[in-house]
Protein backbone atom coordinates (compact mmCIF):
# COMPACT_ATOMS: atom_id res chain seq x y z
CA UNK A 1 0.00 0.00 0.00
CA UNK A 2 2.34 2.73 1.09
CA UNK A 3 3.93 2.82 -2.82
CA UNK A 4 0.92 3.86 -4.32
CA UNK A 5 0.45 7.43 -5.10
CA UNK A 6 -3.38 8.16 -5.04
CA UNK A 7 -5.40 11.29 -4.07
CA UNK A 8 -6.85 11.31 -0.57
CA UNK A 9 -10.05 14.31 -0.52
CA UNK A 10 -11.68 15.51 2.84
CA UNK A 11 -15.42 16.32 1.81
CA UNK A 12 -17.35 19.50 2.89
CA UNK A 13 -20.57 20.84 1.68
CA UNK A 14 -19.99 19.34 -2.21
CA UNK A 15 -16.56 20.87 -2.06
CA UNK A 16 -13.36 18.77 -1.57
CA UNK A 17 -9.89 19.41 -0.74
CA UNK A 18 -7.34 16.87 -1.96
CA UNK A 19 -3.49 15.99 -1.45
CA UNK A 20 -1.89 13.56 -3.69
CA UNK A 21 0.44 10.96 -1.96
CA UNK A 22 1.79 7.90 -0.68
CA UNK A 23 -0.18 6.41 2.38
CA UNK A 24 1.95 6.04 5.65
CA UNK A 25 -0.35 4.96 8.16
CA UNK A 26 -4.02 4.12 7.79
CA UNK A 27 -5.22 2.98 11.49
CA UNK A 28 -8.43 2.82 13.06
CA UNK A 29 -7.80 3.78 17.01
CA UNK A 30 -11.03 3.89 19.97
CA UNK A 31 -11.97 7.64 18.68
CA UNK A 32 -11.42 7.54 14.93
CA UNK A 33 -10.21 6.75 11.47
CA UNK A 34 -6.01 8.29 11.70
CA UNK A 35 -4.53 8.49 8.28
CA UNK A 36 -0.92 9.83 7.91
CA UNK A 37 0.35 10.58 3.75
CA UNK A 38 3.17 11.20 2.28
CA UNK A 39 2.21 14.11 0.21
CA UNK A 40 4.03 15.77 -3.16
CA UNK A 41 4.03 19.25 -2.16
CA UNK A 42 2.61 19.90 1.57
CA UNK A 43 5.15 17.30 3.38
CA UNK A 44 3.62 14.81 5.68
CA UNK A 45 0.13 14.96 6.41
CA UNK A 46 -2.37 13.89 8.90
CA UNK A 47 -6.27 12.99 8.37
CA UNK A 48 -8.68 12.08 11.20
CA UNK A 49 -11.98 10.63 10.66
CA UNK A 50 -11.34 11.91 7.07
CA UNK A 51 -10.51 15.86 7.80
CA UNK A 52 -7.20 17.23 7.28
CA UNK A 53 -5.34 18.04 11.04
CA UNK A 54 -2.20 19.27 9.95
CA UNK A 55 0.56 18.95 7.09
CA UNK A 56 4.10 19.74 7.05
CA UNK A 57 4.17 22.63 4.48
CA UNK A 58 1.11 25.24 5.88
CA UNK A 59 1.48 23.52 9.98
CA UNK A 60 2.52 26.94 10.96
CA UNK A 61 -0.55 28.94 9.87
CA UNK A 62 -2.29 27.28 12.36
CA UNK A 63 -0.01 26.98 15.63
CA UNK A 64 1.82 30.06 15.35
CA UNK A 65 -1.72 31.53 14.84
CA UNK A 66 -2.88 29.75 18.45
CA UNK A 67 -0.13 30.39 20.68
CA UNK A 68 1.95 33.50 19.80
CA UNK A 69 -1.03 35.69 20.67
CA UNK A 70 -1.41 34.08 24.12
CA UNK A 71 1.57 33.60 25.56
CA UNK A 72 3.50 36.84 23.87
CA UNK A 73 1.02 38.86 25.77
CA UNK A 74 0.46 37.37 29.04
CA UNK A 75 3.32 38.20 32.03
CA UNK A 76 2.99 35.41 34.39
CA UNK A 77 2.98 31.41 31.97
CA UNK A 78 4.40 29.27 34.51
CA UNK A 79 1.71 26.58 33.50
CA UNK A 80 -0.05 25.24 30.84
CA UNK A 81 -2.84 23.40 29.97
CA UNK A 82 -3.21 21.58 25.82
CA UNK A 83 -6.43 20.11 25.50
CA UNK A 84 -6.12 17.87 22.24
CA UNK A 85 -2.70 18.65 20.28
CA UNK A 86 -1.65 15.13 19.85
CA UNK A 87 0.57 16.12 16.71
CA UNK A 88 2.82 18.60 19.18
CA UNK A 89 3.04 21.53 17.30
CA UNK A 90 1.06 23.88 19.96
CA UNK A 91 3.41 22.59 22.55
CA UNK A 92 6.74 23.35 20.23
CA UNK A 93 5.41 26.93 19.75
CA UNK A 94 4.61 27.17 23.57
CA UNK A 95 8.29 25.76 24.62
CA UNK A 96 9.67 28.95 22.82
CA UNK A 97 9.15 30.49 25.84
CA UNK A 98 11.41 30.50 28.98
CA UNK A 99 9.17 31.05 31.42
CA UNK A 100 7.12 28.38 30.68
CA UNK A 101 7.89 26.04 33.00
CA UNK A 102 5.13 22.89 32.97
CA UNK A 103 2.99 21.92 30.07
CA UNK A 104 -0.02 19.53 30.69
CA UNK A 105 -1.11 18.03 27.05
CA UNK A 106 -4.11 15.96 27.69
CA UNK A 107 -5.09 13.94 24.16
CA UNK A 108 -8.08 11.58 24.00
CA UNK A 109 -6.66 9.67 21.65
CA UNK A 110 -3.21 7.64 22.58
CA UNK A 111 -2.60 6.23 18.73
CA UNK A 112 -3.13 10.22 17.26
CA UNK A 113 0.36 10.75 19.73
CA UNK A 114 2.35 7.22 18.49
CA UNK A 115 1.07 8.40 14.96
CA UNK A 116 2.10 12.02 15.10
CA UNK A 117 6.01 10.82 16.93
CA UNK A 118 6.62 7.84 14.45
CA UNK A 119 5.58 9.74 11.17
CA UNK A 120 5.41 13.69 12.12
CA UNK A 121 8.34 13.95 14.15
CA UNK A 122 9.30 17.33 12.82
CA UNK A 123 5.96 18.96 14.27
CA UNK A 124 6.51 18.38 17.66
CA UNK A 125 10.49 18.42 17.34
CA UNK A 126 12.21 18.57 20.81
CA UNK A 127 9.07 18.92 22.48
CA UNK A 128 8.51 15.23 22.54
CA UNK A 129 11.72 15.10 24.97
CA UNK A 130 11.64 18.18 26.37
CA UNK A 131 11.05 17.56 30.65
CA UNK A 132 8.85 20.36 31.10
CA UNK A 133 5.82 18.19 28.67
CA UNK A 134 3.99 15.90 30.35
CA UNK A 135 1.57 13.82 28.44
CA UNK A 136 -1.84 12.57 29.90
CA UNK A 137 -3.75 10.38 27.40
CA UNK A 138 -7.35 11.44 28.64
CA UNK A 139 -10.38 13.10 28.22
CA UNK A 140 -10.31 16.93 28.11
CA UNK A 141 -13.65 17.45 29.33
CA UNK A 142 -12.52 15.09 32.94
CA UNK A 143 -9.50 16.63 33.25
CA UNK A 144 -10.78 20.24 33.50
CA UNK A 145 -13.23 19.24 35.96
CA UNK A 146 -10.51 17.70 38.26
CA UNK A 147 -8.48 20.68 37.77
CA UNK A 148 -8.10 23.01 40.75
CA UNK A 149 -9.56 26.52 40.66
CA UNK A 150 -7.14 29.51 39.41
CA UNK A 151 -4.30 26.89 38.60
CA UNK A 152 -3.90 27.23 34.82
CA UNK A 153 -2.41 30.83 33.18
CA UNK A 154 -3.22 29.30 29.50
CA UNK A 155 -5.69 26.70 27.92
CA UNK A 156 -5.12 25.86 24.46
CA UNK A 157 -7.99 24.41 22.61
CA UNK A 158 -6.39 22.43 19.93
CA UNK A 159 -9.21 20.18 19.15
CA UNK A 160 -10.78 18.71 15.71
CA UNK A 161 -14.33 19.61 14.44
CA UNK A 162 -17.14 19.14 16.90
CA UNK A 163 -18.19 15.24 16.89
CA UNK A 164 -19.40 12.69 18.98
CA UNK A 165 -16.14 12.47 21.41
CA UNK A 166 -15.04 16.52 20.86
CA UNK A 167 -18.82 17.94 20.95
CA UNK A 168 -18.47 18.96 24.87
CA UNK A 169 -15.27 20.58 24.22
CA UNK A 170 -17.61 23.04 22.20
CA UNK A 171 -20.09 24.06 25.15
CA UNK A 172 -20.65 26.45 28.06
CA UNK A 173 -20.24 24.06 30.78
CA UNK A 174 -16.92 23.19 29.57
CA UNK A 175 -15.94 26.96 29.01
CA UNK A 176 -17.06 27.64 32.94
CA UNK A 177 -14.83 24.84 33.76
CA UNK A 178 -11.99 26.59 32.01
CA UNK A 179 -12.32 29.93 33.45
CA UNK A 180 -12.50 28.37 36.87
CA UNK A 181 -8.93 27.23 36.27
CA UNK A 182 -7.99 29.69 34.89
CA UNK A 183 -5.56 32.42 36.86
CA UNK A 184 -7.13 35.77 37.00
CA UNK A 185 -4.88 36.92 34.37
CA UNK A 186 -4.84 33.90 32.38
CA UNK A 187 -5.88 33.38 28.95
CA UNK A 188 -8.05 30.95 27.11
CA UNK A 189 -6.88 29.99 23.19
CA UNK A 190 -8.86 27.93 21.45
CA UNK A 191 -9.21 27.11 17.28
CA UNK A 192 -13.05 28.86 16.52
CA UNK A 193 -13.37 27.12 13.06
CA UNK A 194 -14.03 28.51 9.48
CA UNK A 195 -16.44 31.70 9.44
CA UNK A 196 -17.07 30.63 5.56
CA UNK A 197 -17.63 26.62 6.11
CA UNK A 198 -18.41 26.18 9.49
CA UNK A 199 -20.77 29.17 10.18
CA UNK A 200 -23.04 28.36 12.99
CA UNK A 201 -19.98 26.52 14.71
CA UNK A 202 -17.94 29.49 14.97
CA UNK A 203 -20.95 32.08 15.78
CA UNK A 204 -21.51 30.08 19.13
CA UNK A 205 -17.91 29.67 19.89
CA UNK A 206 -17.86 33.37 19.46
CA UNK A 207 -21.09 33.79 21.94
CA UNK A 208 -20.45 31.53 24.00
CA UNK A 209 -17.44 32.41 25.15
CA UNK A 210 -18.69 36.17 25.38
CA UNK A 211 -20.77 35.54 27.65
CA UNK A 212 -18.99 33.15 30.01
CA UNK A 213 -15.36 35.05 30.26
CA UNK A 214 -15.35 39.18 30.89
CA UNK A 215 -13.48 39.94 27.73
CA UNK A 216 -12.64 38.06 23.97
CA UNK A 217 -11.47 38.08 20.83
CA UNK A 218 -11.31 36.60 17.59
CA UNK A 219 -8.50 36.97 14.98
CA UNK A 220 -9.04 35.32 11.29
CA UNK A 221 -6.18 33.96 9.23
CA UNK A 222 -4.75 31.44 6.91
CA UNK A 223 -5.01 27.78 6.77
CA UNK A 224 -4.75 26.44 3.43
CA UNK A 225 -5.75 22.86 3.98
CA UNK A 226 -8.55 23.61 5.72
CA UNK A 227 -12.18 23.69 4.63
CA UNK A 228 -12.41 27.45 2.53
CA UNK A 229 -8.63 28.04 4.13
CA UNK A 230 -10.29 30.74 6.79
CA UNK A 231 -9.92 29.88 9.89
CA UNK A 232 -10.45 31.49 13.25
CA UNK A 233 -8.55 31.26 16.76
CA UNK A 234 -10.57 33.07 19.90
CA UNK A 235 -8.74 34.54 23.31
CA UNK A 236 -10.72 34.87 26.61
CA UNK A 237 -9.72 36.11 30.00
CA UNK A 238 -11.70 36.53 33.18
CA UNK A 239 -9.22 39.45 34.21
CA UNK A 240 -6.92 40.96 31.31
CA UNK A 241 -6.77 40.58 27.67
CA UNK A 242 -3.74 43.12 26.21
CA UNK A 243 -2.99 41.12 23.27
CA UNK A 244 -1.32 43.88 21.51
CA UNK A 245 1.59 44.15 24.05
CA UNK A 246 4.32 41.97 24.21
CA UNK A 247 5.29 41.16 27.87
CA UNK A 248 8.46 40.60 27.31
CA UNK A 249 12.28 40.84 25.20
CA UNK A 250 12.21 37.07 24.48
CA UNK A 251 9.25 38.22 22.33
CA UNK A 252 11.24 39.84 19.24
CA UNK A 253 13.79 36.58 19.53
CA UNK A 254 10.69 34.33 18.84
CA UNK A 255 8.92 36.43 16.39
CA UNK A 256 12.19 36.17 13.91
CA UNK A 257 11.87 32.71 13.90
CA UNK A 258 8.23 32.62 12.66
CA UNK A 259 7.07 31.66 9.37
CA UNK A 260 3.76 33.51 9.64
CA UNK A 261 3.22 34.91 12.88
CA UNK A 262 4.33 38.35 13.86
CA UNK A 263 2.77 41.58 16.15
CA UNK A 264 1.93 43.63 13.23
CA UNK A 265 0.26 40.47 11.54
CA UNK A 266 -1.61 39.52 14.49
CA UNK A 267 -3.13 42.96 15.43
CA UNK A 268 -4.36 42.92 11.82
CA UNK A 269 -5.74 39.88 11.95
CA UNK A 270 -8.03 40.75 14.94
CA UNK A 271 -9.56 42.92 12.95
CA UNK A 272 -10.37 40.91 9.75
CA UNK A 273 -13.87 39.82 10.59
CA UNK A 274 -15.95 39.46 7.16
CA UNK A 275 -18.36 42.26 6.88
CA UNK A 276 -21.13 39.41 6.80
CA UNK A 277 -19.95 37.87 10.24
CA UNK A 278 -19.88 41.73 11.36
CA UNK A 279 -23.05 41.95 10.72
CA UNK A 280 -24.42 38.75 11.78
CA UNK A 281 -23.05 39.14 15.30
CA UNK A 282 -24.28 42.96 15.74
CA UNK A 283 -27.84 41.77 14.40
CA UNK B 1 -23.95 15.76 -19.93
CA UNK B 2 -26.04 18.74 -17.99
CA UNK B 3 -27.64 16.12 -15.44
CA UNK B 4 -25.02 14.12 -14.10
CA UNK B 5 -23.16 15.16 -10.86
CA UNK B 6 -19.87 14.99 -11.07
CA UNK B 7 -16.13 16.32 -9.28
CA UNK B 8 -14.67 19.05 -11.17
CA UNK B 9 -11.64 20.06 -9.35
CA UNK B 10 -8.33 22.14 -10.62
CA UNK B 11 -5.08 20.72 -9.45
CA UNK B 12 -2.07 22.50 -8.13
CA UNK B 13 1.41 21.32 -7.06
CA UNK B 14 0.27 18.24 -5.66
CA UNK B 15 -2.76 19.33 -4.31
CA UNK B 16 -6.60 19.57 -5.95
CA UNK B 17 -9.75 21.88 -5.19
CA UNK B 18 -12.92 20.25 -6.01
CA UNK B 19 -16.52 21.29 -6.31
CA UNK B 20 -19.56 18.88 -7.14
CA UNK B 21 -22.15 19.86 -9.80
CA UNK B 22 -23.87 19.84 -13.04
CA UNK B 23 -21.69 20.51 -16.29
CA UNK B 24 -23.32 23.87 -17.59
CA UNK B 25 -20.80 24.31 -20.47
CA UNK B 26 -18.14 22.77 -21.70
CA UNK B 27 -16.50 25.27 -24.29
CA UNK B 28 -13.44 25.57 -26.13
CA UNK B 29 -12.77 29.20 -27.41
CA UNK B 30 -9.60 30.98 -29.00
CA UNK B 31 -8.20 31.46 -25.71
CA UNK B 32 -9.27 28.35 -23.25
CA UNK B 33 -11.14 26.05 -22.13
CA UNK B 34 -14.51 27.81 -20.83
CA UNK B 35 -16.49 25.52 -18.07
CA UNK B 36 -19.27 26.74 -15.78
CA UNK B 37 -21.01 24.22 -13.59
CA UNK B 38 -23.93 24.59 -10.70
CA UNK B 39 -22.14 23.33 -7.56
CA UNK B 40 -24.12 22.31 -4.81
CA UNK B 41 -22.69 24.79 -2.00
CA UNK B 42 -21.10 26.95 -4.04
CA UNK B 43 -23.67 27.60 -6.49
CA UNK B 44 -22.69 28.28 -9.76
CA UNK B 45 -19.14 28.43 -10.82
CA UNK B 46 -16.50 29.20 -13.45
CA UNK B 47 -13.08 27.75 -14.56
CA UNK B 48 -10.86 28.56 -17.49
CA UNK B 49 -8.52 26.29 -18.22
CA UNK B 50 -9.10 24.00 -15.40
CA UNK B 51 -8.55 26.77 -12.73
CA UNK B 52 -11.25 28.26 -10.50
CA UNK B 53 -12.00 31.83 -11.93
CA UNK B 54 -15.28 32.47 -9.11
CA UNK B 55 -18.28 31.26 -8.05
CA UNK B 56 -22.27 32.72 -6.76
CA UNK B 57 -20.94 31.84 -3.06
CA UNK B 58 -17.27 33.29 -2.84
CA UNK B 59 -17.10 35.61 -5.65
CA UNK B 60 -17.44 38.72 -3.43
CA UNK B 61 -14.19 37.54 -1.25
CA UNK B 62 -12.12 38.54 -4.49
CA UNK B 63 -14.40 41.27 -6.27
CA UNK B 64 -14.93 43.57 -3.05
CA UNK B 65 -11.19 43.62 -2.43
CA UNK B 66 -10.24 43.73 -5.84
CA UNK B 67 -12.34 47.36 -6.21
CA UNK B 68 -12.91 49.14 -2.70
CA UNK B 69 -9.71 50.21 -1.07
CA UNK B 70 -9.15 51.93 -4.75
CA UNK B 71 -12.51 53.49 -5.74
CA UNK B 72 -13.58 54.25 -1.87
CA UNK B 73 -10.50 56.27 -1.46
CA UNK B 74 -9.86 58.18 -4.97
CA UNK B 75 -11.73 61.32 -5.23
CA UNK B 76 -11.87 61.47 -8.53
CA UNK B 77 -13.37 58.30 -10.49
CA UNK B 78 -15.20 59.43 -13.62
CA UNK B 79 -12.94 57.37 -16.05
CA UNK B 80 -12.29 53.41 -15.04
CA UNK B 81 -10.28 50.74 -17.23
CA UNK B 82 -11.12 47.09 -16.00
CA UNK B 83 -8.33 44.48 -17.90
CA UNK B 84 -9.76 41.26 -18.02
CA UNK B 85 -13.04 40.88 -15.75
CA UNK B 86 -15.23 39.11 -17.97
CA UNK B 87 -17.40 37.83 -15.25
CA UNK B 88 -18.53 41.14 -14.62
CA UNK B 89 -18.06 40.88 -11.02
CA UNK B 90 -15.28 43.92 -10.58
CA UNK B 91 -17.68 46.13 -12.95
CA UNK B 92 -20.89 45.45 -11.00
CA UNK B 93 -18.74 46.90 -7.48
CA UNK B 94 -17.19 50.24 -9.61
CA UNK B 95 -20.93 50.83 -10.61
CA UNK B 96 -21.76 51.26 -6.57
CA UNK B 97 -19.97 54.86 -7.40
CA UNK B 98 -22.22 57.53 -8.62
CA UNK B 99 -19.09 59.23 -9.66
CA UNK B 100 -18.10 56.51 -11.54
CA UNK B 101 -19.09 57.92 -15.64
CA UNK B 102 -17.50 55.52 -17.74
CA UNK B 103 -15.95 51.86 -17.64
CA UNK B 104 -13.99 50.54 -20.27
CA UNK B 105 -14.13 46.91 -19.86
CA UNK B 106 -11.15 44.78 -22.11
CA UNK B 107 -11.73 41.35 -22.27
CA UNK B 108 -9.76 39.33 -24.43
CA UNK B 109 -12.07 36.43 -24.91
CA UNK B 110 -15.58 37.43 -26.03
CA UNK B 111 -17.03 33.69 -25.53
CA UNK B 112 -16.20 34.47 -21.05
CA UNK B 113 -18.33 37.59 -21.40
CA UNK B 114 -21.16 35.74 -23.29
CA UNK B 115 -21.20 32.46 -20.75
CA UNK B 116 -21.06 34.50 -17.76
CA UNK B 117 -24.43 36.76 -19.12
CA UNK B 118 -25.94 33.65 -19.47
CA UNK B 119 -25.26 30.95 -16.51
CA UNK B 120 -23.92 33.90 -14.08
CA UNK B 121 -26.19 36.74 -14.66
CA UNK B 122 -26.02 37.89 -10.74
CA UNK B 123 -22.09 38.34 -11.10
CA UNK B 124 -22.79 41.17 -13.53
CA UNK B 125 -26.12 41.54 -12.52
CA UNK B 126 -27.47 45.20 -13.37
CA UNK B 127 -23.49 46.22 -14.87
CA UNK B 128 -24.45 44.46 -17.94
CA UNK B 129 -27.29 46.87 -18.92
CA UNK B 130 -26.04 50.33 -17.30
CA UNK B 131 -24.69 52.21 -20.10
CA UNK B 132 -21.86 53.57 -18.18
CA UNK B 133 -20.15 50.10 -19.06
CA UNK B 134 -18.95 49.60 -22.34
CA UNK B 135 -17.55 46.43 -23.44
CA UNK B 136 -14.45 45.85 -25.49
CA UNK B 137 -13.40 42.80 -26.80
CA UNK B 138 -9.82 43.47 -27.46
CA UNK B 139 -6.20 42.58 -25.77
CA UNK B 140 -5.45 44.34 -22.60
CA UNK B 141 -2.00 45.36 -23.72
CA UNK B 142 -2.65 47.05 -26.99
CA UNK B 143 -5.47 48.63 -25.06
CA UNK B 144 -3.05 50.09 -22.59
CA UNK B 145 -0.76 50.99 -25.41
CA UNK B 146 -3.10 52.74 -27.62
CA UNK B 147 -4.89 54.69 -24.41
CA UNK B 148 -4.06 58.35 -24.04
CA UNK B 149 -1.61 59.57 -21.05
CA UNK B 150 -3.31 60.65 -18.16
CA UNK B 151 -6.66 59.10 -18.96
CA UNK B 152 -7.74 56.79 -16.51
CA UNK B 153 -8.37 57.62 -12.95
CA UNK B 154 -8.67 53.77 -12.23
CA UNK B 155 -7.12 50.63 -13.45
CA UNK B 156 -8.35 47.41 -12.51
CA UNK B 157 -6.26 44.26 -13.68
CA UNK B 158 -8.34 41.38 -13.01
CA UNK B 159 -6.82 38.59 -14.93
CA UNK B 160 -6.21 35.34 -14.44
CA UNK B 161 -2.60 33.87 -13.74
CA UNK B 162 0.14 33.78 -15.83
CA UNK B 163 -0.26 31.94 -19.21
CA UNK B 164 0.29 32.32 -22.68
CA UNK B 165 -2.00 34.81 -23.07
CA UNK B 166 -1.96 37.02 -20.19
CA UNK B 167 2.15 36.41 -19.34
CA UNK B 168 2.56 40.20 -20.69
CA UNK B 169 -0.16 41.33 -17.92
CA UNK B 170 2.61 40.79 -15.34
CA UNK B 171 5.93 43.17 -17.24
CA UNK B 172 7.59 45.73 -16.51
CA UNK B 173 6.85 46.92 -19.52
CA UNK B 174 3.12 46.67 -19.30
CA UNK B 175 2.81 48.30 -15.95
CA UNK B 176 4.79 51.11 -17.16
CA UNK B 177 2.16 51.61 -19.96
CA UNK B 178 -0.41 51.55 -17.35
CA UNK B 179 1.24 54.32 -15.24
CA UNK B 180 1.61 56.35 -18.62
CA UNK B 181 -2.62 55.96 -18.94
CA UNK B 182 -2.79 57.25 -15.33
CA UNK B 183 -4.19 60.25 -13.97
CA UNK B 184 -1.73 61.70 -11.10
CA UNK B 185 -4.10 60.46 -8.17
CA UNK B 186 -5.45 57.50 -9.84
CA UNK B 187 -4.96 53.97 -8.92
CA UNK B 188 -3.43 50.68 -10.65
CA UNK B 189 -5.47 47.96 -9.14
CA UNK B 190 -4.29 44.75 -10.00
CA UNK B 191 -4.85 40.89 -8.15
CA UNK B 192 -1.62 39.53 -7.19
CA UNK B 193 -1.78 35.89 -7.10
CA UNK B 194 -1.19 33.69 -3.32
CA UNK B 195 1.91 34.43 -1.69
CA UNK B 196 1.62 30.78 -0.67
CA UNK B 197 0.47 28.97 -3.81
CA UNK B 198 2.28 31.27 -6.20
CA UNK B 199 4.85 32.95 -4.26
CA UNK B 200 7.36 33.84 -7.05
CA UNK B 201 4.88 35.13 -9.31
CA UNK B 202 3.75 37.17 -6.31
CA UNK B 203 6.68 39.01 -5.26
CA UNK B 204 7.87 39.84 -8.34
CA UNK B 205 4.37 41.46 -9.28
CA UNK B 206 5.41 43.44 -5.98
CA UNK B 207 8.70 44.14 -6.84
CA UNK B 208 7.75 45.39 -10.25
CA UNK B 209 5.27 47.23 -9.19
CA UNK B 210 7.48 48.87 -6.43
CA UNK B 211 9.78 49.76 -8.95
CA UNK B 212 7.72 51.35 -11.13
CA UNK B 213 5.41 53.16 -9.33
CA UNK B 214 6.30 55.84 -6.58
CA UNK B 215 3.97 53.77 -4.17
CA UNK B 216 2.57 50.84 -3.74
CA UNK B 217 0.60 48.93 -0.97
CA UNK B 218 -0.35 45.06 -0.73
CA UNK B 219 -3.50 43.13 0.80
CA UNK B 220 -4.24 40.09 1.99
CA UNK B 221 -7.48 38.16 2.30
CA UNK B 222 -9.29 34.74 1.61
CA UNK B 223 -10.95 34.03 -1.84
CA UNK B 224 -12.16 30.39 -0.68
CA UNK B 225 -11.97 28.67 -3.99
CA UNK B 226 -8.58 29.62 -5.01
CA UNK B 227 -5.10 27.52 -4.26
CA UNK B 228 -4.46 27.50 -0.71
CA UNK B 229 -7.25 30.00 0.00
CA UNK B 230 -4.99 33.12 0.71
CA UNK B 231 -5.02 35.86 -1.93
CA UNK B 232 -3.19 39.29 -2.27
CA UNK B 233 -4.32 42.34 -4.20
CA UNK B 234 -1.62 45.08 -4.69
CA UNK B 235 -2.50 48.91 -5.36
CA UNK B 236 -0.29 51.80 -6.81
CA UNK B 237 -0.12 55.18 -7.89
CA UNK B 238 2.54 57.68 -8.95
CA UNK B 239 0.98 60.35 -7.16
CA UNK B 240 -0.71 59.92 -3.90
CA UNK B 241 -1.71 56.29 -1.94
CA UNK B 242 -4.47 57.04 0.62
CA UNK B 243 -6.15 53.46 0.69
CA UNK B 244 -7.04 54.29 4.82
CA UNK B 245 -9.26 57.58 4.18
CA UNK B 246 -12.84 57.18 2.23
CA UNK B 247 -12.92 59.65 0.22
CA UNK B 248 -16.78 60.55 0.44
CA UNK B 249 -20.14 59.67 2.26
CA UNK B 250 -21.10 57.33 -0.19
CA UNK B 251 -18.37 54.80 0.84
CA UNK B 252 -20.52 54.50 4.14
CA UNK B 253 -23.59 53.45 2.25
CA UNK B 254 -21.47 51.26 0.32
CA UNK B 255 -19.56 49.37 3.55
CA UNK B 256 -23.55 48.48 4.95
CA UNK B 257 -24.02 46.94 1.68
CA UNK B 258 -20.56 44.37 1.12
CA UNK B 259 -20.48 40.79 2.23
CA UNK B 260 -16.77 41.17 2.99
CA UNK B 261 -15.28 44.15 3.06
CA UNK B 262 -15.71 46.90 5.31
CA UNK B 263 -13.03 49.87 6.20
CA UNK B 264 -11.76 48.03 9.28
CA UNK B 265 -10.94 44.97 7.61
CA UNK B 266 -9.53 46.90 4.54
CA UNK B 267 -6.78 48.26 7.11
CA UNK B 268 -6.09 44.93 8.61
CA UNK B 269 -5.91 43.21 5.36
CA UNK B 270 -3.02 45.90 4.54
CA UNK B 271 -0.88 43.90 7.39
CA UNK B 272 -1.46 40.41 6.95
CA UNK B 273 1.67 39.68 5.11
CA UNK B 274 2.96 36.47 6.28
CA UNK B 275 6.10 36.66 8.32
CA UNK B 276 7.85 34.37 5.38
CA UNK B 277 7.18 36.82 2.56
CA UNK B 278 8.42 39.93 5.12
CA UNK B 279 11.12 37.86 5.59
CA UNK B 280 12.35 37.24 1.89
CA UNK B 281 10.98 40.90 1.02
CA UNK B 282 13.59 42.27 3.29
CA UNK B 283 16.39 40.06 2.35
Amino acid sequence: MKDITTWIDEYQKGSRFGLKGKVLLKKNSKFQEILIIESDYYGKALMLDRCWMTSMRDEKYYHECLVHPALSSIKEKSRILIIGGGDGGTARECLKYSQVEKIDLVEIDEEVIKASKKFLQEIGGTAWIDKRLTIHIDDGVKWVEKAKNNFYDCIFIDCSDPSEFSNLLFTDTFYKECKRILTQKGILATQSESPESFKNIHIHILKSLKKVFKLSETMYSFVPIYPSGIWSWTFASKGELNLSTPCCNEVTTIEKGCDIWNLNFQNAAFKMMPNKIVKELNS
